[in-house]
């Protein structure tokens, strides 16, 4: 059971590590196999992965607490000043079976230096294959009525920076349809806390409804294919630009759960055409201009 | 037919891309595609990509001559001073169906800086998904071969910026079992313009006999597996690490003609474990300790 009082760290930790049990078991796609790993740097991790799950291809969840020190390197590719610092957080990533159910991803973390200078970071967004408008909406309400118990211009603030941090110059897309997204807030953390707190209550009612809804769904060969080539665009994301990723490499981190985000199968075809008003065009429409979708 | 005389550039610009034509066509596995394109600083290229070739599953010779300015973000990641610069060169990847077949990649550029700065930079190296150490040898002897004839010096130099060039921090390992890799040489460029063609010359006779020898070489699907988490290896080097990609996709370059390098089908495994003894395990433990090959 999560302390009630103690550091705002201890809670903190408390809190992702039984949200990650919480999430794990509200997936309903059998058994997480757990690894339980140190830092280097001090600290260590639980993490939990499927493959080969009832609905979910891949999936991770993954908890960690560790202290590390922040290096020139890291400081500045990073934008956080050089120290140690105390990090704990949960990563959730679900690449489904189906092409018609889509990608999730929560990350969720605080930090903390040891000059006590602290903050939360974090979001939630889905990557789809295929745009169904009633799922993009339902996901959007849950994280807008999450945010507006706290503040209501906390979901316009942390829509946008949703979709310019899931965003590759280099395809002029997006990663999906977005979510919410926030980063060095520098709201009282003890309150901010009970806002995170809402965000990752919010991960299985904005998500699995849609899984229960998209499961049915029939599809082809032709819609896995393009599953697997949007795949490849979530991995180039994720190695070129997330700052995730880079944080937790360029500190020691556990490579095998960072790199669990990572699709079980990927395709890059060179010079991908899709059909001018197909059902992928529409797609992709949405990912080159964002829409309000609560 | 390249000019015999006449500014550097061009005659790098010819030789590269004349070098092009005699590869698509040595490489024997058909028809490639393709297209030409051009660059939004100046400029442009000719790539040419082959899907479902007779062996080749995946393969790319792109040439490009651009003009593009360094800006000072692009300065401080490839080292280079901010200003106007002319990039010509040549890059070749092949992605074999066959897990016994190695991956080969070679590149060769010219740069100058508007300021008359110049200088050539690139290489050859080979990625296996199973060891043949008859292979290495003949791969590394052909290379040492052509820089032998320049330097004595050369080979042992270029070998081991290749060995430190292409190794995954994250994963402790090499991307292959090197070759030979050249940056920022401040040799004479009309001299070591030499070298450069000479190296171009033995993509062919380095490759192309490891190519005849092991594409009777039976194959199951369980080493099929191998070759695609082996390609995420491949596919994390290069959009994290690899300087030519984070050049090209920073400098507005043609992201499809970029991304060409990327494998067609790859496996990303949590936690994959490889057995003691194997094969497999052979390969790995000359990827984590590069060995002298010629």
């Amino acid at each position: 059971m999560p302390a009630i009082e103690g550091p705002l760290r201890d809670r903190a930790r408390d809190f992702f590590q039984t949200l990650q049990d919480t999430i794990c078991e509200g997936l309903q796609t059998g058994v997480f196999i757990e690894d339980l790993w140190s830092h280097p740097g001090g600290g260590g991790g639980r993490s939990r992965t499927v493959q080969g799950g009832d609905w979910v291809e891949k999936g991770a969840a993954n908890f960690s607490a560790i202290r590390s020190d922040i290096t020139p390197r890291l400081s500045e590719k990073m934008n956080v000043r050089t120290g140690t610092i105390f990090a704990t957080g949960i990563s959730v990533i679900i690449h489904p079976v189906s092409p018609m159910v889509p990608t999730v991803h929560m990350n969720l973390r605080y930090l903390e230096r040891d000059d006590g200078d602290s903050w939360f970071g974090g979001g939630i967004d889905l990557t789809p294959c295929y745009l169904f408008e009633e799922d993009a909406r339902h996901f959007h309400r849950v994280l807008k009525v999450a945010c507006d118990k706290h503040d209501p211009r906390w979901y316009p603030r942390f829509k946008r920076s949703c979709d310019e941090y899931f965003y590759l110059p280099h395809r002029q897309e997006s990663r999906g349809i977005g979510g919410i997204f926030f980063d060095n807030e520098r709201a009282d953390p003890d309150r901010f806390f009970l806002f995170v707190k809402d965000v990752g209550a919010s991960f299985l009612p904005a998500y699995m409804p849609i899984v229960t809804r998209r499961t049915g769904e029939t599809w082809h060969d032709s819609e896995k294919r393009w599953q697997l080539v949007r795949r490849g665009r979530y991995v180039e994301f994720n190695l070129i630009y997330d700052r995730g990723t880079i944080f937790g490499l360029e500190t020691g981190g556990r490579t095998e759960s960072i790199l669990a985000s990572l699709p079980p199968e990927v395709r890059w075809v060179y010079g991908h055409r899709i059909e001018p008003g197909s059902r992928e065009e529409a797609l992709v429409q949405v990912l080159q201009t964002p829409r309000s979708w609560a």
